[in-house]
């Protein structure tokens, strides 16, 4: 029987943190240690490193997702262990994972297989305490608020126009609609309340979005909580508890320091949600990473329509980051199902199945290449069940296209099973660094970079890639002074293939608020299902033409967006019948079992 | 302006942590290093020293706590500062704080002045995450149970019987009584529930009385969450949770090493509540440190009705501990306003005032010495404004019981200001081993501590203390095989001072379901305000003959204990008007400020 991911990773021994944060050029007093194989980077460093150019940033995005599972977070890791392999001096940038799928239904969320970041218990089960950081600051705002509502409300904040939650990092569904304030006047005062989970907290999207300590303490202060009965918003600063909330996340803020199984730093720091918010790690863990190696190989969430595009128009946009190279995963399996295959028969060839799904794919690639301006190369995350026929089919199609293609084999294989895709990795990179200075060109322009990959004839020669034209680099999708409307209706027909979109009366009165209250001009965090290019989870493919409907758009003002949600977003997951949490367990030595 | 606690805190250069550990003879690999200032002991050391010998166990207890303030805190830092300036090889235990009352009224809980425990900031904020650890290991036998509920509800539990609530480290009154389960089918079993203060948690009083990892999940199995509709208890092992419980508490369960100002190193592990729960730090935390060092100084909470009770008939029973010296902490304050003085008025000598109030310490004395078995010292926590007269008296009246006393001024000057006091703890501990041996002697024999300690020549005199007869060592108050009616009118009528129990129906009714299901022979943990001996908080000084009113009796089937609830015990604080959260804040190099 095949190993489960934590009996690979817990037969793997690991080095300790100072030789790998050395493999960095970080000494030991750069480090803030949790225990022998965790570490956050002291602030100091950045000061140090922050005049460096930057290394080249790989963006690792995917298909549209399918219960198939595409394993883009293991191919992230793979390709940075190959891009180590090659000799290239790598980092990886990846987000922690929530407690709540741990005791849900997924498990882990390290990676997997040959591919993982370790210790995987510790990265899965509280990590460095930044997740219980988030929850503290956001619980404390909720407590404050209802604090003030208590003691005579002197805001004269409307008690039924309180959009702050509270929040748990944990799947209970029980929480998700609840009153509050119960039990006579003691108890506070009664109103309609609920949890989201701690991805979902804005304080999440907020520290991952912060450039360093002091730029989180005054998002933090323009979070909305509320509006008054005067429809004026209510903000953390006006409660005066967003020092405190720094104060609770001045840990929180350092970038996390692990290692991969092979031997690869990572930075695995911040989780926001995908739908509600933009769904990458810290920017701080980047910016940081950027300046410490060569590559940094950082993931995106969903599929290229949702992490890719904020990505581009929320992320990029802030923190000034120029993607040389997006690598697009994708599975044999859930293109299958995107061309009409049922889940039960994924293991059976089916040719024609694959053809019609590898129109989503497409869709993908045009987004990257044409829309976000970044040159793509496909990752195809071999299963075993996918038959050579099928490997050729999509390899063939890709190829056709005039983009690289790799099949890569990182489950089993780790690194080496990502060799080839990251020889065109670097072959790609080094052809943007070769263009016309410009926006995708090295903006340092001090040709650091320009050495020839170890290995890189070997790879296959991408002079035929990009027939048509190669990307010129990062675009944005919209402008941030065009109005609400113009940027959802942007992003919803150029990335989505949308032919409308529709906006429900509440939509329309609150982008009308918004943009009376000068939140009009902040980028839009799509909310939308992840498991569709449109806003109908069921619509698999290529849907185009659809009508994208907007229910309601509300500020996250700390995060610096508005989000324009889609569909019904769920910001509160429960437990499935027979939840993980009922296999996970530890034995008197530590030894803890039943994480996937 | 006198210095805050957090100015001298931040003033201090810390040692190493790798220094204050290599003190109890541990070295670099014993140590998980938490930053450089903080570390929890790797579990393979108590494998190492669980054979050796155990140090003096000396326990810090107080009057009857006022709003005035004792230090009790304070001055088993200072104390422990000072014995280590005597050469004694010393650690002390302290509970960790909860972040409910750092944002609340109360500030800081890790000493005061030139007493702390340091680095302080990380202390009183987050620390090494035991307390959200204890959270999210409280929130996951939560959601199971409601997730239970929602699949179907197959072990038949009354929704109306359910006694296991939810937690949050946050003083957040509006969660006090709530209703869960609403939106509709997906959104759960609408029913009542409300959250707990961490340090309330079940979870927390269990981690500290469990003696290892493996101890802990079984006792985490047994925690009582709700009753079928047939009145059968359920637990948490019947939700099949415990296992994932005790991997959440993987780190928790390890002990936590910082150091004083002084340099002395400090074992400040777990924090449950005085009144619901024992309201000691984790038992794993004091046998460590008694293996380690020769002397360890830790605190029971609120008065010695409270926290040594407790120490005595839950702690020490289930750990095996035997104290061989307690210190009563008294203030000069807080005594004047156990004798009728006025809050606003404590600043003037009030003699008649003080001469009352003193009937309170003499009750805790007595408890102490005759109930509990164990020599006292007294220590008068010194205030700027306490008279020559004041402190004369005080200090007589005690001497005239045969007790021996000291001033301290631990605040202003750190373990230099506990010399006396420590200097008589040494002589009662150095006493109690010259005894036959019994309880109370060296219970290994070995003769090791046999050895004078440093200045001991310059202290006083102790020949002429306890004329009527030496304390005979550790006496239990009760028998666990008692009635449970039995054990609380033991404690209530030798410990506070009770006439007369009197039983609610719903007491009545609790106690013999306790006793049918097999739970009458746990120690009784007393919920009793810690404002006065008897259940009324308005009672200061020394009431005596009252009836104390038992309204439930709950058990605590993980922790060890049935709680018998006197009064309104409040398991979640609200905040005040100006919360502390207000004045908290951080700068953008990281430093904070507002915290006491």
């Amino acid at each position: 029987m095949a190993p489960t991911d934590i009996e690979i990773a817990q037969a793997h021994t690991l080095r300790p943190i100072a030789e790998i944060g050395a493999k960095l050029g970080l000494g030991p007093d750069d480090l803030e240690p949790y225990g022998k194989y965790k570490a956050k980077i002291a602030p100091h460093v950045w000061e140090r490193v922050r005049g460096a150019p930057d290394g080249h940033l790989i963006l690792v995005t995917a298909i549209t997702p399918t219960p198939a599972g595409e394993g883009k977070t293991t191919v992230t890791i793979g390709l940075g262990d190959a891009l180590s392999q090659l000799g290239e001096r790598t980092a990886i940038c990846l987000r922690e994972p929530s407690l709540g799928p741990v005791f849900g239904v997924k498990g882990g969320a390290a990676g997997g297989g040959y591919s993982q970041v370790v210790p995987m218990e510790d990265i899965n089960l509280h990590f460095t305490g930044d997740f219980h950081a988030v929850s503290a600051a956001h619980n404390l705002l909720a407590a404050a608020l209802d604090n003030h509502l208590h003691h005579g409300n002197a805001l004269g904040i409307d008690p039924r126009a309180i959009t702050w939650k509270r929040t748990v990092d944990m799947n209970d569904r029980a929480l998700r609609q609840i009153v509050v304030g119960l039990g006579g006047k003691s108890g506070g005062v009664p109103r309609e309340d609920g949890f989201l989970i701690t991805p979902a907290s804005e304080v999440m999207a907020t520290l991952c979005l912060a450039s360093d300590l002091e730029d989180l303490r005054e998002r933090l202060g323009r979070i909305v909580v509320a509006y008054t009965t005067a429809g004026k918003p209510v903000r953390a600063a006006d409660l005066k508890v967003h020092g405190a909330m720094a104060a609770l996340l001045r840990d929180a803020v350092k970038p996390n320091l692990v290692q991969t199984l092979g031997g690869t730093p990572a930075f695995v720091h911040g989780g926001p949600f995908g739908n509600i918010a933009h769904g990458t790690n810290a920017i701080i863990a980047t910016r940081l990473a950027l300046k410490l190696a060569d590559y940094v190989v950082t993931e995106a969430g969903f599929g290229a329509d949702l992490g890719a595009e904020k990505f581009v128009n929320i992320v990029s946009r802030v923190a000034g980051f120029r993607p040389v190279v997006a690598v697009i995963v994708a599975t044999v399996r859930a293109l299958k199902l995107h061309g009409g295959k049922k889940l039960e028969e994924l293991t059976q060839e089916d040719l024609p199945a694959l053809a019609r799904g590898i129109a989503n794919l497409e869709k993908h690639i045009e987004n990257v290449t044409r829309v976000y301006g970044l040159p793509a190369v496909v990752a195809i995350n071999r299963f075993q069940s996918d038959t050579g026929a099928e490997l050729d089919l999509l390899e063939g199609r890709v190829r056709n296209l005039g983009v690289p293609v790799a099949v890569v084999d990182v489950w089993a294989r780790g690194g080496a099973g990502a060799l080839n895709l990251a020889r065109q990795v670097v072959a790609l990179a080094q052809r943007v660094q070769s263009l016309p200075a410009g926006k995708a060109a090295d903006p340092k322009g001090d040709g650091r970079k320009v050495r020839p990959p170890e290995g890189a004839a070997e790879g296959p020669g991408l002079e035929d890639a990009y027939p048509d034209g190669f990307p010129g680099g990062l675009r944005f999708t919209y402008e941030l002074d065009e109005p609400i409307k113009a940027k959802i209706e942007k992003v919803a027909k150029q990335v989505y293939g949308a032919g409308s979109v529709a906006y429900s009366a509440q939509a329309e009165r609150s982008i009308r608020r918004l943009e009376r209250h000068e939140l009009g001009n902040l980028p839009v965090c799509m909310a939308k299902t992840q498991y569709s290019l449109s806003d109908q989870p069921e619509l698999l493919g290529r849907p185009e033409g659809f009508t994208l409907t907007v229910r309601d758009v509300v500020p996250s003002a700390g995060a610096g967006f508005v989000v324009a949600i889609t569909g019904e977003i769920l910001t509160m997951p429960g437990l499935p019948r027979e939840p993980a949490a009922e296999r996970i367990d530890i034995d008197r030595t530590g030894r803890i079992t039943g994480l996937f």
